[in-house]
């Protein structure tokens, strides 16, 4: 996007207040303009408008999907995206990983003393994007100023509501033994997207993030009938976490094989030059579904209708003890480690 | 508390893991362990067990209520309360203020690298004893960790579901002319007690912060049939914000009178020496409830059977432009005017 077309619409006058500054949180005057002027601005909704509390609304069902998550990614524009789209698709994913349909969200902001107030905007308007693409409505939000030095830009919280309108239990106790284990698509590639701008790594095509909402790909499972045990999304930690705490959770042992989980070349190129594993690379728009196995073909089929690169990577098998292993390109059987948790901070 | 029966009780090994690390917000093994021993140690209840990406839980009602809060609050710990206590009392007065139920929180922590573990226990026991008091689950969460110099400590946000069981619509465009102004108890008295420490100040009484959940009030207005108009806590910008966004949301004049509005002496005091104004200083446990005038004396009965300190400040009038009007101790009236924000900066 052109940053003088950009900066030409932010609605807060950017000669007067071109930065951020401690008192646009501190609940007088300036904080009220930033939130009429900016974000009120940008996600305008009659529910939002009433600028109450608490949000009121009339759920179209009981039975309801509720959870939170917080974004620190840096930097905070990345190929691929931002922290603005990322913070709406994360949620929305992990309304979708319960199988909910997702319906409202939150935004809660903690910005730093000296923010660029057309970044700011950058960011509201990306989420406001990403909102509108997702069909969710945020209803509520809260901001804060902190000085500077003692945040980092910004951090955004998002809090999602969904409903859930299938009968279905998705949840990782519903792994069966013989389940079958599809990906969505190619894995790593959030985590490497980010770690190569960090590092300054060049490669002949870049390598742009994966984050996107996967709610339209649930959807269309569920309602194709599909029998899915569980299902979860391949962020921080990536696909080797996701796959233990599915194991853990099942107490059952997952079985998946190197040549059929899809990686791309030049996130391989990424994680060989930085020492780094693709497995337990982010990704912001994959995950992994548990689906019964006389459904699997099918399952599988209407993932490839949207991405051509999903793929059954496994399946689930007794165990005394819950474990994930992995069967090597030569054939060989190895377990798949856990990470310290060193190797990729604020990925997300 | 005693610091050392606290530190006794901490199920992170603390000789291990004195401080919080990067690799604890990873994905990896640590951050399991973090969520695992420490986070779901003090939460655990069976829906937050499953950890899952998202709580699927079975609402008593359709209509609810959706908030969500930030907490960047510095001390963490200050006479009368702290960060976590104030994280679960703040999304809990949110939800009491559209007249809801409050049912389910999230938690969701951003702490920075190096902060002392049997800190981040103290906080999370802290924000298990209030969710406990005020009969609220946390179900979901999420935890991330920032670089040393990127964040301070701890900042937490919640969100809050709640369902309203009552047929009122309570928002400030409900709020009519002769309405009756009531509050809670005596204002100012958080702002001033998070000020006093900052600044060093030392009074005959220490000032508490009045840190509390107001929901049971409200439920108890709304038992007895009170026809509420509307309700707002006095956070940020305290009562003189407060004001002014009912003010404005009701396109009326508010008209209250300072020799009504209870303010404690040291207070006061501690105003006068630093220069500021108790009618903007933040409150934590503290609302304004506008009532219809019938009803005026038996919600204020109600609320004084909880606190003595409760009182009615002043009512509604018409308007041509919506203001807010503060009659003095020697009868003249005066604009109350809202602050510019710089004065109270990282109060919640």
């Amino acid at each position: 996007m052109n940053p003088l077309n950009f900066n030409a619409t932010c609605p807060v006058p950017l000669t007067q207040y071109p930065h951020v500054l401690l008192a646009h949180g501190g609940g007088g005057r300036l904080m009220h303009q930033l939130i009429s002027r900016l974000f009120l601005a940008a996600f305008s909704n009659p529910l939002l408008d009433t600028r109450h509390d608490a949000a009121v609304v009339e759920l179209p069902g009981r039975r309801m999907a509720f959870t939170t998550d917080s974004f620190v990614v840096r930097p905070l524009f990345f190929p691929g995206g931002d922290i603005g789209s990322m913070a709406v698709h994360g949620t929305v994913n992990d309304l979708a990983m319960a199988g909910a349909r997702p319906l409202y969200l939150s935004s809660a902001f903690i910005l730093e003393e000296g923010l660029p107030m057309e970044t700011l905007w950058r960011v509201v308007c990306s989420m406001r994007d990403a909102a509108r693409r997702c069909g969710v409505q945020i209803i509520t939000g809260d901001t804060k100023v902190v000085d500077h030095g003692k945040g980092d830009g910004v951090f955004i919280n998002t809090a999602g509501v969904g409903v859930v309108e299938h009968a279905l239990d998705i949840a990782p106790a519903r792994v069966r033994s013989g389940d079958v284990i599809l990906v969505n698509g190619d894995v790593g590639r959030h985590g490497m997207a980010i770690m190569a701008v960090r590092e300054g790594l060049a490669f002949d095509s870049q390598i742009a993030s994966d984050s996107a909402p996967v709610h339209e790909t649930v959807r269309a499972l569920l309602e194709a009938g599909i029998e899915i045990h569980c299902l979860r999304d391949l962020t921080r930690g990536g696909l080797t976490s996701a796959l233990h705490e599915i194991a853990e959770g099942a107490r059952l042992t997952v079985q998946v094989e190197e040549k059929l989980i899809p990686v791309r070349e030049e996130v391989h190129a990424a994680c060989e030059i930085l020492g780094l594993d693709p497995f337990q690379s982010a990704c912001e728009g994959r995950f992994a579904a548990f689906v019964a196995p006389a459904d699997a073909p099918r399952a599988l089929a209407l993932m490839r209708t949207r991405n051509p690169e999903a793929a059954r990577i496994g399946h689930v098998a007794p165990a005394a003890a819950p474990t994930v292993l992995l069967k090597s390109a030569v054939g060989t059987w190895r377990l798949l480690d856990l990470a310290s948790g060193e190797q990729l901070p604020r990925i997300c």
